[in-house]
């Protein structure tokens, strides 16, 4: 069996190109005893993996991606042929499997089993209800921890986190601001994401459209860009506000000595702010919890998302380098089939 | 009775003059019902009290002090007349009396009472058994939360708080390294105050200094200093690391725009950090148990501190200026009588 691959092959330059990725063909290993072929499906695009490319200073926890190395990723991949006495044939998953249109599996990637016993469509467990949806829940609530009548405020609030982490609030009884690019984007926010109000970052003064947006201040900021919004952000939020630190989207393709430096760190004191950051993986034992809840807010209708979709494995990269631009709405993905 | 006070007298231009103070003699209000009169014996300067100053951004939660308006400050007093059922006249306190000789208190402006039963000094209540210590025993305690065996951070640290921080952290199994200016602190880190090791940051490259001194990492950074202190140490925790954000003093005299920008804020999300700022005042309920510890180690030797004492409340403004300078070695009060 073949699989068609993306592979890493350079560290970029700030944005990355196409060049700096490489498609080939590779044939699997043969099915051992212990082990799956899977057909990939659905894989999700997303900004952590720019991190991964970064290599050096910009490492991801250590762990760069090398050079010829797979591009990691998360698919949905369905079981074709099993040697593996837990997965048969039909069986569907949430895998960390890469960029290819097919993987052999021991297992030990698998993030998660779709059941497909609720009224949720497939590629949800890619967004609203996969690692996107438990990202959003894990950050805003157990760091969050919004209390009933608060104002939460996200950024990329279009994004599959962003327009999840609104929803929640509103569900758990808050008011929800939602900061993003273009008066299109806004417009999906108070429509149909249902937050309460929509700041565009492109439409100039921001902090003035948060102050009127949250008259209250803000006593949430769900951060997923950091940088000069997070810097502009600080001085609207309310004492003992939390900031969950979701992702610096921003701060990504600069480099050294081009961070924008964050002035008014100071406010951490004087308004004894929280700033904490995380990834969905610190929180494990929730998912089950925080899957269960999204998916039946889906199933409900309460919890809606939007996808933008690429057609075939070729077109990752260029999908890639347009989400980093903000070019996507709701959740990036490439269909494999 | 008459009362010296001192007065503010103007918002300082960065760091406050004598100027910006002013010394009156006071006629104190004639004793009613529910009240006592207490002479002030010593008066503790605290870096607090430069924010209170500010007037407009620089305020502190919204209370600046007006001009005209009595410094606020807290007090070791003792009762000289009372017509109030709960004090009689000989019983100490700490209250926030402000800087003054003798005040007139109806129970509510009181810290708390002196019992006197333990082996302690007197002046140690405004300092490592006082809000100091209450202060580092809750940031280290309740935000740090180290595990034994960690690396505790901690800056300005022949302060008052740092010291104390740093022999809690010893005395919790921690490994304790400090950050103060010049080899004369440095030596008083390592020697009297237990510190397992000293960083002087006027001596250049302090981030390959606690490089050295930390081996294994930074596990919690206690935060004294902010602006580029905080930027240079975040490279240097370790993944979970926490920063109990305790005062910005390099910032306190920044004018707006001249703030420090912290470009490692992204490392937030790198290594899931946990920023947090506190004040003592946010655990109240947690004083007592921290106090009777902190008695218990100044009483059995393990808990050191020093003392720069100014005599007379006229010398309070330049010993305040001076301290403000990293003039003072440890705790600064003024002794009053």
């Amino acid at each position: 069996m073949k699989s068609t691959q993306i592979l890493f092959r350079r560290v970029p330059h700030g944005l990355p190109t196409p060049d700096d990725f490489e498609i080939v063909e590779t044939e699997l290993p043969e099915l051992k005893e212990g082990t799956f072929l899977a057909e990939n499906l659905h894989l999700s695009l997303d900004p952590y993996m720019r991190m991964l490319m970064g290599g050096g200073r910009w490492g991801f926890r250590g762990k760069s991606l090398q050079p010829g190395e797979l591009m990691v990723g998360r698919v949905i991949a369905e079981v074709r042929e099993s040697k593996h006495p837990d997965f048969a044939p039909g069986d569907r998953m949430v895998g960390n499997f890469g960029w290819q249109t097919a993987a052999v599996s021991d297992g030990s990637n698998v993030d998660f089993r779709i059941a497909g016993e609720k009224d949720v469509p497939l590629t949800a467990y890619l967004g609203a209800c996969g690692s996107n949806g438990t990202t959003a829940w894990g950050g805003l609530k157990l760091i969050g921890a919004p209390k009933k009548g608060e104002t939460v405020l996200v950024s990329a609030a279009a994004g599959s986190v962003g327009s999840t982490v609104g929803q929640l609030a509103r569900a758990w009884g808050c008011r929800a601001v939602g900061i993003a690019g273009g008066p299109e984007k806004c417009k999906l926010l108070t429509g149909e994401f249902q937050f309460d109000a929509a700041c565009d970052y492109k439409a100039g003064d921001l902090a003035a459209q948060v102050e009127k947006a949250a008259p209250d201040g803000v006593d949430v900021y769900f951060d997923n860009v950091g940088g000069e919004m997070l810097d502009g952000i600080m001085p609207l939020m309310n004492p003992y506000g939390r900031i969950p630190v979701c992702g610096v989207l921003s701060q990504y393709n600069a480099g050294e000595g081009e961070e924008h430096g964050v002035k008014n760190t100071r406010l951490i004191f004087d308004k004894r702010l929280r700033l904490q950051g995380f990834l969905q993986s610190d929180y494990k034992a929730e998912w089950p919890r925080a899957r269960a809840e999204l998916e039946d807010l889906i199933a409900a209708g309460k919890l809606r998302y939007r996808e933008t979709v690429a057609e075939g494995i070729a077109a990752a990269p260029e999908a890639f380098i347009s989400m980093l631009q903000g070019g996507n709405v709701g959740k990036q993905l490439v269909k494999l089939t």
